[in-house]
């Protein structure tokens, strides 16, 4: 398969202030961008995807250091969701740390970085941003949006503000909501952080340091959750580093113990603090049902003219099955179109980012049909 | 039902060193022990409780600042292990910070604390010491060894290592090995531990501080695989803490989080920094098959005149019913006398300490059975 190449991000500049769920409001703020295929002549052919926790705007093809992007497998000439016949846009989230404005950025209030005191993200903050990019390029309708995990939820929280602006949502690995192990995994990652003296209350900026300690504490938790136990054992098992037990507490002495600390120190040499505490609070907040006294079919009232495709892996218990089958559910009670895919696949919640080949095969499948439907005129 | 009423803790101290699984000697050691009921005339009726990471010696009754011991609901007058039936021993394992000999103690090599210089300590060797106590309380058979988790564990090693010395191995909530993922989640607290400035390196006794912080986290990390999720969610579900969302990343907003963080700042208080990273390893390196090519069943061979109880909790994900069934088959395969109840508890790996009616049952009659049994002459 042909791959994207080289790909170069651009900006996109906002004078006018984005209302936040929390009350306050982003003012001058820049959204990162990237955009892969061709926007056809009736502009009909869009598709937003919108990215995860560490993820961002390089959703496929290779950026300037050569780093292919996070969903290259799915994105791109001839792949499941075909360049050749979509325009492709990424876009990296407000609070982020990948060029989009967020805590590292100068305050204009304070002249200096804004630190912890970048006003909170929800979902719904992130699809208003991304509905302003979307307008801003010409587009009135997407043909679809996609993401995965918390980027499934943006998926979601677009059929619900803007159902007229997209006609599909492919929601992957996500949750209508999480739990409280989820919230509780996310704080103890948070807490790590804050409680690292390097954090500085957020103002480590100002300091020239970083709070890896925490950073890599955070990352560490966050793995664990991202891989099945089964999966783990089958990688890792309990096989030691060296030939024997060196009988020491701080050493390495399990395989799964050195990767995990690999995967903690590659994060905090590019992950942002801040950051990190946005995302899982934007994360925590998400419940479209809340609006609806907890009823999620009420809520998804509003997606009536939206289709839907729903993808689960049997293993992901961070974001199992069962959770994409409240939303099914929900869409189901409303007579709205879903298609529902549970993949046996062996990898937890990472599967959404890997190319089984099942799951590639239902996005390929849906995609087409996508491609191949009629679109009303003056729709798009 | 008659409680124990104050209880005072003994010691008992070892001048003859302690050979460990490492290679190392731990010398001039001292344990704190508890005993409750009264040792019969033929020294047959004696019960040894071991403990789990963040128990002690003091199983029941009260201690002298009125804390009821931290298996109270089981072992008491008339409670299913019955301290008018059985002598029931509970003892501090060595690297513990409940009063046997431990990091926080002065290394008589170098004359200052221990720190993280205290010999690596394994289940083997706890249950070595734990054998050289009974036997100076001039106890030649126990009637049953008793564990939950980590303490279930001891209750297997003692049954490969000292198997004429028991009669019955009662096995809670355990499991014959860690997995990768719970190695993983092991090493993530050791991390966040280590990591806090405040550790020093493991002496910080020298510096007057304390690893609060990591010790927080690390508390924070365990308490969440210690229960169900669905527990979690009946218990704590996303209900907020005040009326209203503040948007803050650092703030408390769910109930889940306050949970935590108290269960965390309670921890960081008490327990000892070098005492969780000795006792995880422990968890860590425990593995009796791993002398035995892999194969449980040639482990037990050793424990061929014993006889056993398993228990397990359906919704354990911690050590799941699946790890004690490991154990079941490998008894059954020697042959060897075992009895196994799986638990339908909604509480996960907690359930072991609290007193399901369904569980406290079958320890009940299992307890009856034990005291009924007649006694082999010479055998006690």
């Amino acid at each position: 398969m042909a791959t994207l190449g080289l790909v170069t991000p651009q900006e996109m500049c906002f004078g006018e202030p984005l209302p936040l769920q929390s009350g306050l409001r982003l003012a001058d703020y820049t959204l990162r961008y990237e955009t892969y295929g061709t926007l056809n002549a009736d502009r009909s052919n869009a598709v937003l995807v919108c990215h995860a926790l560490n993820a961002s705007h390089h959703v496929a093809g290779l950026d300037a250091e050569g780093n292919k992007g996070w969903w290259d497998n799915l994105v791109g000439p001839g792949k499941p969701l075909d360049t050749d016949r979509f325009f492709v846009i990424g876009v990296n989230n407000p609070g982020s740390c990948f060029g989009s404005t967020g805590p590292m950025h100068i305050n204009p209030a304070t002249g200096r970085a804004w630190g912890a005191d970048f006003p909170v993200q929800t979902v719904e903050d992130w699809v208003d941003a991304q509905a302003r990019l979307v307008q801003r390029l010409g587009i009135t309708q997407l043909a679809a949006v996609l993401g995965g995990s918390l980027g499934g939820m943006q998926a979601l929280a677009w059929t619900l503000r803007y159902p007229e602006r997209l006609r599909h949502c492919i929601a992957v690995a996500t949750a209508p909501n999480l739990s409280a192990q989820n919230i509780a995994f996310n704080e103890v990652a948070r807490r790590a952080i804050v409680s690292d003296p390097d954090f500085h209350g957020g103002h480590f900026y100002d300091h020239g340091v970083v709070p890896r300690r925490g950073l890599r504490v955070a990352r560490m938790i966050g793995h664990i959750t991202y891989l099945a136990g089964d999966a783990m054992d089958t990688r890792f098992g309990r096989e030691l580093k060296a030939a024997a037990l060196g009988y020491s507490t701080q050493g390495v002495e399990f395989q799964i113990e050195s990767y995990l600390r690999h995967q903690g120190d590659k994060f905090s040499e590019y992950f942002d603090a801040n950051t990190y505490l946005l995302i899982t609070r934007a994360l925590d907040y998400f419940d479209p049902a809340l609006a609806h006294g907890g009823d999620l079919a009420r809520a998804f009232a509003q997606a009536r003219g939206n289709r839907f495709l729903l993808v689960s892996f049997s293993t992901d218990w961070r974001f199992s099955p069962a959770r994409s089958r409240e939303i099914v559910k929900a869409l189901v009670d409303n007579h709205i179109t879903v298609s529902y895919a549970e993949i046996d696949a062996p990898h937890g919640h990472d599967a959404f980012l890997l190319s089984d080949p099942r799951y590639h095969a239902v996005m390929r499948s849906y995609f087409e049909r996508v491609a191949a439907e009629p679109v009303a005129k003056g729709a798009a």
